[in-house]
This record gives structure tokens, C-alpha cells and sequence, in this order.
């Protein structure tokens, strides 16, 4: 039995806390909302995860202090937005090393920093004993059925990844290690807007023919980039390449298909986004893949026309007839070109 | 405008026959039942592709003569059980060089043989020009939509798939080329085998987790055999491999996932092939894959699981259990034994 403080309990923050609490840790989670804290207290967390009975040895705190006084491993689970501002104040509080788990998916437009990598710059070397990240296709509604789940632990530290890969292991929630962190955090980031992508062309009413061709060509450009910025070609096979692409392309869960979903009916921007009352990681994403296509020189032809429709007004019939008429004439010179 | 004859009057046979038409081309299409003939003639294909109203200039005949005789380039749209049979019988008429261009989706059992290889076994050197395949995520009943669609044109004679990708090329068909046939017949081909487990998974009541994790591995277990028979591995991470896949596994036009779904349900194979009335390419296919498994020595653990379902009585939650259950501790490992 270990301690464990989970910080930001949002759907995602809120299942991976059942899962450690179940598995018999003494689980501390901490959300910024008092009323929050208290509902979870009483074991439901309706806003986020409706109708679930959440395990009796989990509690819930809106103190932040008492959170990192818990314990000296910190499930870092707010929005990528967040990340920097939780973890320092985290930081402002701590007196000892402690293993970070991040679960986020996101890149930090404007700096292009993955979540390690602000991790790492918000808390001190000597207050930091190492980050972990955790990710793969893995919808919070269906880990707290227990349905089974896979997913990837990644650290350059495979002792690190190890540790964590214990804490979370269970008969539906099956954690593998991997050491290629650049490969994991790129994939999980970018599958988002590929999803917001399928969700445009779904609305638009676009067929599954022209969804496993986006999908596909989708996967191409994110590995094209993580390649460069030094992923594994390999991860992008993997259950968070792959797997976290078809999960978040093809399952109703995912709240960026149907931001994209509602964008492809033409709604606005701001009418998706109050519709959604959640974070819809996939849009700042874009902004911030679209740089790096920039700053790595590296083509994406999907991320470009996602851009176009949410930050220059183009049309979503438009991007996608731009993106669709695309040609190339040999499909392995444009595979080539990424890996 | 050239004249092409389309052997096999299916779904895929009737769309592709469709799509050429409408480029412009004199097309034949052949059936061995002379009512499709003559349905066809009349402009309707119902049992197939139901209320789509086909070009006034596909004309069909079911004297297979005659479809020989109309021209030099034959696209066979057959069964895989019923390639060699069809091949020969064209052969016996054949008295010219022809162009064969293979759409089908199996391997031989037994004999192990691609279909490439079987179609170069029955027609002799003289009366050969070369064969193309042609795959890809691409349901039938999309393309005479006109959906947009993208397909894989491969042969080892790069001249051979250009031809093919300028016969078929249009606004809503999209043709690549590629020269890795050996890559593109088996990713087409087993894919086929995850959307039967996938079907079964979801018949079962598993959720998005787990299928998106299943298809991960799914597609590994391809590549790792595919490779091994002498495949690049970048080809399934293509249209023809992850993208064929997608389309297969997610998409309700599947039929091999609709045959696993009834499996999952409880249904007997025998019931499911009666209520289905069309081929199920997957059930024939995961013998062939059981036995290249054994001859190249890869391990294929849902091919084996869904064998033992199909062929050993094995029940199908006793077989998903046990493959959700196997382990793995390091991601990557697993990844690299296949590619």
C-alpha cells in the first residue's frame, strides 16, 4: 500500500484515482473546488463521471497543502493549461523529492514544451525525483467499469516507469513500460486533432472510406514529427500512436471528435465550447502542432487545414475538399518521407 | 476510354465496375448467374448494392467467353475461394496477353499461396502481362456513393500499377502506387482476422479500450508475419494496413466484423454464415494465417484465439479472456519482435 496524491479531478484524474484506491492505495485527491472535494467525499463525482460509485477509501481535498504533504508521488491530471500553475504551487509547498505522473495530453503553444518538459522547469532538480508519463487509449468512463484497458508508462528511467506501472496494475487496467517519453507525449498530444479532424469530416458527412484515409495520413504526420523531434518510430505502432488514434477517431467518449463533430455541422467555435463545458485539449493543440510543423520544418497537411478552420475562418467544407483533393502519386515516397 | 472485363458481380465487383464506367470506360462485367446479368443490364444490382442505380454504359453478361473476349485487362472480383477456378476458366478462352488486377481479400489454405500467386499459377507465362493489386479502406457501398476513397495500387512493375491508377483515378477514387504487393496482400487479408475478433470483443460487451488495444496489437501481429514473409514494414502503416484496418473494424458495412459481433452474441457459425449470405472472407482466412504462423514461426495470438474459437469449439469469452489476459511487462519489446 502506498500514498498517493492525485492532483485535478476532472473525468480523467477521477478514474485513474478509483484505480489506485481499489487497488489499495491511500489516495488523496485534490481539486481546486471545495464542493467538488466534498461530493467525491461522499463517493460520487457526477459532473464527470455520471452515475459511479467511486471506492470508500478514496478521499478528496480542495487543500492543496495537505495534498502534497499526502504523499511523495503526485498524479499531475489537470489540463495541459494548468500544468504549470498547479505544479508550482505544488512546489511552494514541498519539502521533499517526489515522482511526478503526468497524464495530460497537450503541447504548450508558443514555448512547444511537452508536459515533462514544463514539469521539469516549474519544480527544482533537487525537489524532483523524476516525471512519468502514463497514456494510451483509454476512456475514464470505461476504466471505472472496469472494462479492460491498456496503457503505456514512459520514463527514460525504466525503474521509474517500473514503479508506477505497479502502483496502477490491476486485471483491467494493464500497464506496459516504455523509455521513448518524446514518442508518448507527441502521440497522445497530436491524436487530438486528427480526432477533431474526423469529427469535422463525420459532420460534414464524409464517409468511414474517407475516415481510415484521414486516420491513416493523420498517424503519418505525427510520427513524421515525433520522428524528428527524436521519438521511436516504433512507439507510434503502439498503444499510444495507434491505439490512442483509433480510440479517440471512433468512440463517442471522445469530447474532441465531437467538438469537431459539432464544427463539421456548423456550429462556431464558441458554441462548441460552451456546449462542451469541458476542456477540449485538441484546440490549443493545433496551435501548437502548427508551429512545430513550422519550427521542425516538417509537412502536416492535416494540422494545417485544422488551423486554417478554428484560428484563420476557413471553412470546414473548404479545409477538408483542400485536404481530401491532395495528391501524391506514390503512397510509400509519402510514407517514407515520415519515418 | 479502354475496355476493361470485371470478373465477379459482388459488392466490389459491381462498385469497381461502377467507377470505371463512369471514367469513361467499356466495361464488361461477368457473373456466372445469368438473372444478375440481366438485373444488371437493367441498371440495378439489389442483392448487393441496394437502390443504387448503375451507368447506363456497364453492361454485364454471364457467358464468360465473351468477357474474355471484350478485352485485355481483367479485374477479378471473385471469392479467394473461387480465384482459381475463375482463372483457369479464363485462361481456357484466352489467346492474347492480359493485364490481371486481383481486388480479393484472402490467402489459400493449405497451399499458403497469395492471390497474386495463385492467379500467376493458372495462367500461363505467354498469356500474362502482369498482375496489380488493388486494396485499401474501401467499402463498397461508399464508393457508389461516391464517398471519397483511397486504395493502393501495387505491383513489382511500377508501369503495371500506374496503368491501374489511371483507369481507376477520379475525383472521389484516389489510386497510390506502390511496389510492396507481398505487404498489401497480407495486410488486406488479415486484417480481416481483427475485425472477426474486434466483432466478437464488441459482441461480448467489451468497450473502446479494449477494441482500440486489440487492433494495436492487432496490427503488430500482421506486420510481424507480413515482414517475415518478405514485407516492408512502412506498408502497414498504410492505407492497405492500418488504414484497411480501421475501416474494417470500425464501420458497420464490415462484414467480417459484423460475422465476429453475432459470434460474440452467442450465435454458432453456422448461423452466422446462413444469416450473412455473403462470404466471410476472415473465417477461411484465419486457418491460412494459423497455418503461415506455424510455417514462418510468428507468434499470432489473436489469429490463435480466434482459430481456437472457429475451429476448436473453444467458446468466445474463454478465448478473449485469455488474450485480454496475456502479458507483457515492456511495450516495446513486444513492438520490436515485429517489425
Amino acid at each position: 500500500m502506498e500514498k498517493i496524491s492525485v492532483f485535478g479531478a476532472g473525468s480523467w484524474g477521477t478514474a485513474l484515482s478509483y484505480v489506485l484506491a481499489q487497488n489499495g492505495h491511500d489516495v488523496l485527491l485534490w481539486t481546486h473546488r471545495a464542493e467538488q472535494a466534498e461530493e467525491i467525499n461522499q463517493h460520487t463525482n457526477n459532473r464527470y463521471l455520471k452515475n459511479i460509485k467511486l471506492p470508500e477509501n478514496l478521499k478528496a481535498t480542495s487543500d492543496l497543502k495537505a495534498a502534497v504533504n499526502h504523499s511523495a508521488t503526485f498524479v499531475i491530471a489537470v489540463p495541459t493549461k494548468a500544468v504549470r500553475e498547479v505544479c508550482s504551487a505544488i512546489k511552494d509547498e514541498l519539502d521533499k523529492k517526489a515522482l511526478f505522473v503526468h497524464v495530460s495530453k497537450g503541447i504548450e503553444p508558443d514555448s512547444l514544451k511537452r508536459i515533462s518538459e514544463m514539469i521539469r522547469e516549474e519544480v527544482p532538480p533537487q525537489l524532483f525525483e523524476d516525471v512519468v508519463v502514463l497514456s494510451g487509449p483509454s476512456h475514464a468512463e470505461e476504466v471505472v467499469l472496469e472494462q479492460p484497458t491498456t496503457v503505456t508508462a514512459a520514463s527514460e528511467n525504466t525503474a521509474s516507469a517500473e514503479k508506477v506501472q505497479d502502483l496502477f496494475m490491476n486485471h483491467y487496467f494493464r500497464v506496459y513500460t516504455n523509455t521513448d517519453v518524446i514518442g508518448v507525449e507527441i502521440g497522445g498530444a497530436l491524436k487530438n486533432i486528427i480526432a477533431l479532424a474526423v469529427g469535422i469530416t463525420d459532420g460534414l458527412g464524409y464517409g468511414d472510406n474517407a475516415k481510415a484515409a484521414l486516420m491513416t495520413r493523420g498517424l503519418a504526420e505525427i510520427a513524421r514529427l515525433g520522428v524528428k523531434m527524436g521519438a521511436t518510430p516504433l512507439t507510434f505502432s503502439g498503444l499510444t500512436g495507434v491505439g490512442d488514434l483509433i480510440v479517440t477517431c471512433t468512440s463517442p467518449h471522445s469530447r474532441n471528435w465531437r467538438a469537431g463533430n459539432m464544427l463539421g455541422k456548423g456550429k462556431t467555435i464558441d458554441q462548441v465550447l460552451e456546449e462542451m463545458g469541458m476542456v477540449v485539449e485538441g484546440i490549443r493543440t493545433t496551435k501548437a502542432a502548427h508551429q512545430l510543423s513550422e519550427a521542425y520544418d516538417v509537412p502536416m497537411p492535416i494540422t494545417d487545414a485544422l488551423y486554417a478552420v478554428l484560428f484563420e475562418g476557413v471553412s470546414t467544407k473548404d479545409a477538408v475538399e483542400l485536404l481530401m483533393g491532395r495528391m501524391k502519386k506514390n503512397e510509400m515516397e509519402d510514407l517514407i518521407n515520415l519515418l
